[in-house]
């Protein structure tokens, strides 16, 4: 069976940079099944990045290879890298994107010898997707063997985690939003850990929510806060979108009233 | 031949929705071929989604499986579905979108067995076209019959015929903007049935646009009416667009007038 | 091996035109590996699509079949054609936008003969990339003989070369802004010919950038100059949005000063 490819970057659907990396991939391993897992990562943003892959590793086959491109670093000195970890390989650059995959067990780094991947075309200082990272992708997907592109290393560059909620003098929880989606459900770094005992969830404008189990549990045009389908607490309106009307955004801050 | 899957939802190509969908298909069922026929429909407007498909079925190879969800009412009691006409097998949710697949000679509807399709990772309430909606149709696409996932139900949710145009009281049709396309092009109600006899359509301003048969039938910049691609009259501006500078969209009344 | 198909089209990524086009082609050529080079062309901007296909071509497999659709003319006279150039199949209507693969060495150019392709359900005059050029690229894809389904013909439309850059009275370049992609970089019809001694590039306000090799170059927000992925010219701008903050756009002039 063959292995799929999973792709993960922040160049959107707009210009031609995917269907590059694409067609570079099937010159050197044909008949690969390909799967966008999202493009649609904010520039540049690789936290976000890391968190899209983080919440997807679960749904993903095994064996794949997962080519995630978030990458400010581009054409300087950052190592190009592949994260094995058991039968999933990840392959991108070494600044934190890849660290939902270092995280996993056994999970070893290797830095990308760039001499032995080709690219067909010629290469960039500003395009590592096409010109390293997919035909590093592209010869494990034939088969090559990992240890045949990569040198080991053993400090791969790790995100710390992300602040996160905190508490506050009266022992609430206080998330943020850091995640917007095509619904306008405002997606939070809270999750079901900060609700133990919740019974409602406050937005910045005083307005508090009860804290339900699915989109359709309030009426029609009401919000409500909600665990959703990445694990986080959501705030969301039932029929519509959160983000119009609250005008709340990234950066949001949504307080989580503890029950008496 | 390995069967095909299209899918149809109001996902967008911004989060990770669809990348996860297609990972869940991919771990049940490898090597099927996934095309996306739309993931632009506005968001949980039903009867776009079943308009979207129902123009694209003359197009499907046979067999194939549909995977559509445009679901406002996931996590609720409405129950998850499969159609099956002939070697055509939809699944969704059972709130109209698959009517137009309902509508086929000797179609057949089941609920979904929940507890017979196996999702990868952690369920939610929030996502059944992860965690149940793509298991099924993977279930199908490996080869699973219809039976041995679902109960057979009479009496599925069809989506009541749209309104449509009506007729004024001088005999003439009044039909409504329905879709704007990428284009442009401002797409009706109106068919080539509500055209008999018609040498122009009216726009609410007054606008008088001869009917032709294709864009470059006007001079380039002018307005005109034409029969497109889904068979509906659709209001188009040569080498522009018809959305643009009108300043017409969803709903304006579009009125076709009988020639003498 | 399966030959993969690449499209290209100013379709978007909203409606249900792409998935209808694969459909088309799944149902003749099963099996077949299609890839999106690019949905994201400017509407009707042929020479926008020319471009994109220009810049991709040292990157595709080979063999390979190119769909490629933009097409303000649909439904008039103009050809649907398709160019051979060794095993590179282009299908694409006759408007100068497979004038890249006219330039290859040995490229012939078919009028397709449409009653030989056959769409599988009811044609339109206005989308004949489902209707005409998919059907063609499917017969291709299947194995058909070019000549089977086009005949031979010696006048293909071809694009003139864009007017490009200017030297002005001080011998200095002047390039204009083309595209602008995802990211807010902001690609220029200038290319390496035109830097030879230059050591620095004039922003219409009077901003000079230095030239650099890649992004991570200037310091974080600064703008720079630097040859792109696509081998133009580019102002962008390390870690954020050049099109952003100059307010440039398509259009701007770019002055290249030519060191001393």
């Amino acid at each position: 069976m063959t292995t799929p490819l999973f792709l993960l970057t922040d160049f959107g659907h707009d210009d031609v940079y995917v269907g590059q990396m694409k067609a570079v991939v099937l010159a050197v391993a044909p008949g690969t099944p390909m799967v966008d897992l999202t493009h649609g990562v904010r520039p540049q943003d690789v936290r976000a990045g890391a968190r899209a892959l983080g919440t997807s590793l679960a749904y993903l086959p095994r064996p794949c290879v997962v080519l995630a491109v978030v990458d400010p670093g581009v054409g300087t000195d950052r190592r190009p890298l592949i994260v094995q970890a058991g039968d999933l390989l990840g392959v991108g650059p070494d600044n934190g994107l890849l660290t939902p995959l270092l995280r996993l067990d056994g999970a070893r780094a290797l830095a990308i010898d760039q001499v032995r991947v080709a690219s067909p075309g010629p290469p960039s200082s500003t395009f590592h997707g096409r010109d390293v990272f997919a035909p590093a992708a592209a010869a494990l997907l034939r088969g090559d063997a990992v240890d045949s592109i990569g040198t080991p290393v053993d400090d791969p560059v790790r995100l710390a985690p992300a602040s996160g909620p905190r508490l506050d003098a009266g022992g609430r929880w206080l998330g943020r939003v850091i995640d917007v989606d095509r619904f306008g459900n405002l997606i939070t770094d809270l999750g079901p850990e900060h609700l133990t005992g919740a019974v409602e969830v406050r937005l910045p404008d005083g307005t508090e929510l009860p804290v339900v189990r699915t989109y359709g549990d309030a009426d029609p045009g009401r919000l409500v806060a909600l665990v959703g389908s990445g694990g986080a607490l959501e705030i969301a309106r039932n029929g519509g979108s959160a983000a119009e009307g609250t005008g709340l955004n990234l950066g949001a801050v949504i307080q989580v009233l503890v029950g008496e």
